[in-house]
This record gives structure tokens, sequence and C-alpha cells, in this order.
């Protein structure tokens, strides 16, 4: 009989190894171990320093398939931690390491409900299998996109993708995510002439030129969004002009923006807006443009649907559909994932100082996972 | 009998020593010393790492005297010098030396102007006078505006005030300065709240909410200057915002800027004005002010017909009127006299690898300061 020890247990063993991006250590040695020990084929699946493994269980439709990430990212100042970053640590109810919540617990939680699972259905139809990889929070170009690609090659298709990314605000299960939005970024260098600050005529400032244009492109409205996504959102980083003296007209000011954006949006759409807008007040600019990820939607459906009633289940809670947020691999995964949603732990303190989740939610976690694959396998 | 080789030979001398702002070397020393032999009065007012002289010779009215500096701005990468920036070198025609036109040998042109003047008319009426700092191009805080203060708290004032900048655009003599511009320095910064840039609207990103109002400040006019000065520019030199992540709005943004304002503004005139621009976008804000100096005017009428006759006769050039370029310790000095013009050599190469002036203009520059010596104080 399997219990919740079990998950925390295996959760423990792979939050002790430090793997930072993107260096895997052990984890996916103790993982595939795991999973080859209930009959699933483990295929790895490596690029430069990135480790991935491909691990699959039956040669059928449909498939159920887990996305995750060994890595981490830094520890920061591991003096500021209450406990070793690297030393998992229960206390007062919840429990401590790097990459709690983001996203090796996770992980655990469906290797356990997989071990729970086929021990009950042993003659389950349909395939169950991971797409593991040690660099999400890094570059990621060796990453999920290389695994993908592969399966891609070979038509080897996933059915229902669960990303095991920390997506609850508040609760387990408040919140799962359909569908993220596009990343759009440009380095905009806009061209003048230098010159002295007491001869502006013999110059031509770059700062008094961009001024105008960066004004418009902040106050544009792109859009509305839809149903699924909130409006695209244009926000400015960073912007650095001037040679550091205040008696120089600078040469150029180099501005760097994000573009978050919804399906009613393409990369083309917005280029082509902020070209026209830029054009309109006859500067000289480079713009170097760099796409993060396609916006991707799963439609309210069968998985969003079997995700929503194993956690009202479990937790009682009606989760909410979400496109909100940062990119995940999930947009890589949605190209070969007929329908895909994100769903894990609580994101309070993903990324900070102590993180951490709750203990209860680890067997909650992994039964909702159990109750999804008996759904979508039976 | 004196010739032109004696003011050539002083400024060589000068010329010699490596007096980078604050660091006199020998300078004044030598000036002193060749004052001292026709009968000038050296007072040293040295404050701080500053020396600073104020030679006399006379205590009747008018005072007609002739500012400068020994300091030099640094050379920049000797290797890429003609010949050594401290071992002056005639060329061609021309006299090769950091300081050359930036403005040793018009202070040697003024001394040896001073003594074929005493030699000729040791009963002259009125007193000849030399303000000279050893800190010009750099702070300024213990240079001229420390002596005129000492001379002020004394009520000794000039009647007539020549300032040896280098102010000749393309020949000796083509321009005069009889005034200056006056300068304002702003040190913007822009509050909002930083953030990630896929959650905008938990954050207020500062660059979004200033670049209307920059837009704004670049397009105003402040005036259309006058009869002496050019319209007052308002030039943004320095923008920064951002904290190098592109993922990250960020808390703040600064812009730094400046004004050379003319006779139409005043300080106060136009730090209203950029607050109310301000105050309309409703952002918060902090704004430093710096005063670099008032604007300054002597209206066309004595001293510079006298310097444009002077010119005119030595020369056989017309000397413009003007007030552009940047500050000079002019703007100190106008508090304490009556009439105030710049008069120097070209300065076509100031502050560059090869400054220079030409050998031949130097017995003129001489000449012309002799010339005014005698209408002024006959």
């Amino acid at each position: 009989m399997f219990t919740e020890t079990q998950t925390l247990a295996l959760a423990k063993q792979i939050l002790s190894e430090p793997s930072i991006t993107p260096d895997d250590k052990n984890c996916q040695k103790i993982i595939a171990e795991r999973l080859q020990k209930i009959g699933f084929t483990i295929e790895e699946m490596n690029f430069g320093q990135t480790k991935n493994i491909w691990a699959r269980l039956g040669n059928t439709a449909p498939v159920v398939c887990f996305a995750g990430h060994t890595d981490v990212v830094p520890t920061g100042d591991v003096s500021r931690w209450a406990f070793d970053p690297f030393t998992p640590t229960e206390h007062d109810g919840k429990l401590y390491a790097r990459g709690a919540a983001d996203m090796k617990t996770a992980i655990a939680c469906f290797i356990t409900a997989c071990e729970r699972f086929v021990a009950a259905n042993p003659n389950f139809s349909g395939s169950l299998a991971l797409l593991i990889t040690s660099d999400e929070e890094g570059d990621a170009h060796d990453g999920t996109v290389k695994v993908v690609e592969k399966l891609k090659e070979r038509n080897e298709l996933i059915d229902y993708c669960i990303v095991g990314e920390p997506t609850a605000m508040n609760q387990l299960g408040d919140t799962l995510k359909n569908g993220r939005r596009g990343s759009l970024s440009g380095s905009l260098t806009v061209h003048g002439k230098q010159g002295h600050i007491a001869y502006p005529h013999l110059a031509n400032n770059p700062i008094h030129a961009a001024a105008p244009a960066l004004a418009e492109l902040a106050a544009t409205q792109w859009d509305t969004g839809n149903a699924y996504f909130p409006a695209t959102s244009f926000q400015i980083s960073n912007i650095n002009g001037g040679t550091g003296a205040t008696n120089v007209i600078p040469a150029n000011v180099n501005v760097k923006f994000n573009f978050r954006f919804s399906t009613e949006q393409t990369e083309g759409s917005l280029k082509t807006r902020v070209h026209e807008i830029l054009d309109k007040y006859g500067f000289e600019y480079d713009l170097a443009w760099s796409l993060s990820g396609n916006p991707f939607l799963t439609e309210a459906g069968k998985l969003t649907q079997v995700a929503q009633n194993a956690i009202d289940e479990i937790c009682g809670v009606a989760a909410e559909l979400s496109t909100s947020g940062g990119t995940s691999d999930g947009r890589f995964i949605k190209v070969i994932a007929k329908e895909l949603i994100e769903l894990g732990f609580v994101n309070a303190t993903i990324h900070q100082i102590d993180e951490h989740i709750a203990v209860d939610d680890i067997p909650k976690l992994s039964a909702i996972y159990e109750k999804m694959m008996i759904e979508l396998l039976k």
C-alpha cells in the first residue's frame, strides 16, 4: 500500500541534489531508476550540458504526459535561509528547500501517482510519459525544446500534458494554467549625433527624438484581450543613454522592451505596429527582436475538466483557469500536445529565500495527478 | 625695445609647466616675478589646492583687468600628440602645446603688453590688474569666484575686464564674447514601483511615466532669445533606468538635463516652468538643481568698441559680438566689473590632441591688448 510518506521521501531525495541550472546532479538518475522499476522505458536525450529524459510506459494512445524540470534557480545568500536550501527540512507543517515548489516535489508527486496507478491498473490502456529537463530556468535552448523536436520528428505526439509548474496562488488547486501569453522582446537603439551641450544646433539629441515615440508606445492599447487572455502589455525594462558627462549630448540611446501578448496578436502584428509608430518620428534607429515564445492556449475541454474535477474532489476547491504570468516550457510542448495545462504547488515563495510548500499539500497533489490518470486512461 | 620674441619666449616658459587643474606648478611664480619687475603688487589668494594671484599696478580708476587661468585640461593620450604637450614646439608656423590656445599664451600676451605700455607710459593714470587662477577647468570652487568675493568685500572694483579665453572661430579677432548664457542643470528621478514585467498591474513603470513629460520638455520653446542671446536651450544629457534584467520593471529612472539660458530667463523662471510641466503628469519625482552660472552681458559700449577698433587696426578684421558657447570665469567677475569681454586666440583645437595656435597671432594679440590699454587708460 502506498502512503503519503513515499512522495515526501522521494521529494526529499531529489531536493537534496544541488541541481542549479543546468547541472542535474543525480536527479534524473533517481527518477529514471524509480520509473524503470514499474516498467517505464527511459530515453536519455542530452544536449550540451543539459540532461533530458523521455520516459514512457505503454505504446498506445492516449498519451498522458507529465513535464517538468530538475534544475532550480540559485539559492541567493545561503546565510539568509532558515535551513540549508539543499537539506530539505520539515518545520511547522512546511517543507523548506530550493525547488520544493518549483518544482521537484511535483515530479515526486507524479512518480508516486504513477506507481499507485500502475499497481492498481496493470493493464491500463494508453500510455504514461514524463518529459524531464535540467534546463528550464536558464537559456532552455537544449532542454524541452530539443526533446520536442525529436518527438515531433518521429511523430510521437501527446494527448494530455500536465506541466508541473507551481500554479496555485493562495492554496493548492485554486488556479491552473490553460495557456500562456507570448513574450516578444526588442532592443531599440535610437541614433542621434553626439555634441557639446552648449552647441545643440551642431548635435542631434537621440533622447529628445525617442521621448515622444516611447510615450506613444507606452500609451498604446494593443488589444483588449479575449476570453482567455488579458490585454497585451508593453513594458520598457531598461533605458540607457548618455556618456556620463553632463555636458555632452550622447550619440544614441538604448531602450529594451517586452511584450506579453495574447492570442489576439502575432509576433508579426506587433512588429509591424511598433515599426509604424517609430517610423512616424523620423529618427534613425536599429531594432533587434527576440521571440521568447508565442502564446499558446488549451481551451476549456476534457483536460481542464478532468483537472478541475480532481481538484474539487481532493481539495474542495474550484480551480480557475488562467493564462497569466511568465513563460514556461509549455510553449514548446504545446506544438506536439493536443491539450496542455500547468498544475502544481503554491507559487508564493518560488525563486525566493526560504522557498517552501505545505507538507499536507504533497499527498494531495499526488492524489490529484493519480485521479487525472484514472479519468484520462480509463 | 620689446619685440614679438619676448611674448613667444614667455609663453613657452609657462607652457613648459605641466599645470593640469588645479596644480599651478610654477606658472604663477613666473608670472608674478615678471610683473613685479615693472612695479605690480602681487597678492596671493590661495584656497585649498587652488593658487590665485591678484596683481595690480596703480591705485586709481579706471581699472583695466586681465583675467585668466594657468591650469590646463589633461593631455589625453600623449603618444597621439605630434609633439610632447609640455614641450612647446614651433612647427610649420604653429605653436603646439597643451594650453597654447586655452590660455597660457594669452597671459603672456597681456604681460608683455603691460611691459611695453608701462615703459612707454610710466605715469599713466588708472590701474592695470591681473586676476589669475589655477582652477578654471575643474570645479572652480576655489578659484576666480573666491578672489572676486575678496575684492568685493573690500569694494575693489574693475572698470574694464578682458578675459583671455580663446574666442576666435576661424581667425584671430573674428569674435569676441560680450556675455555668456547661464547654465542650470537638473537631476530628475522619477519614481515608480518595481515589479516583474509579466505582472505590470502590480508595478508602476517610471520610464512610461516619464516619457511624455520628457517629450514635452524637449519640445518646449522657452524663449526666442534677444538681441544678444540665442534662444534658451534645454538638453537631456543622460537617461538611465532599469535593473539590467530584461524581465523587471525598474523602481525609478534618472534623467540629467541642462539649460543654457538667455537673459530672458532667470534661474527661478526655468525652475517654475519645469515643475509645472512635471507636475501635470502626476508621477512622484525628486529633482536636484545645480546652477553653474547666471547669464551675464556687457552691452555694446566703450569696452566692445575699443576692442573692435584695436582688432580692426591690428588684424583688419571686423569682430563680431557673441554670447554663445560654454561658461567661463567671466560669470564670476562680471559681478564686480562694469564692462567685461572675452578675447583670445582661435579656439579650434582647445581641449584636443595637438592643441595649437598660429605663431604669427601671438604678437598680434599682444598688440591688441596693448592698444586697448592705451585707449582705456589714456
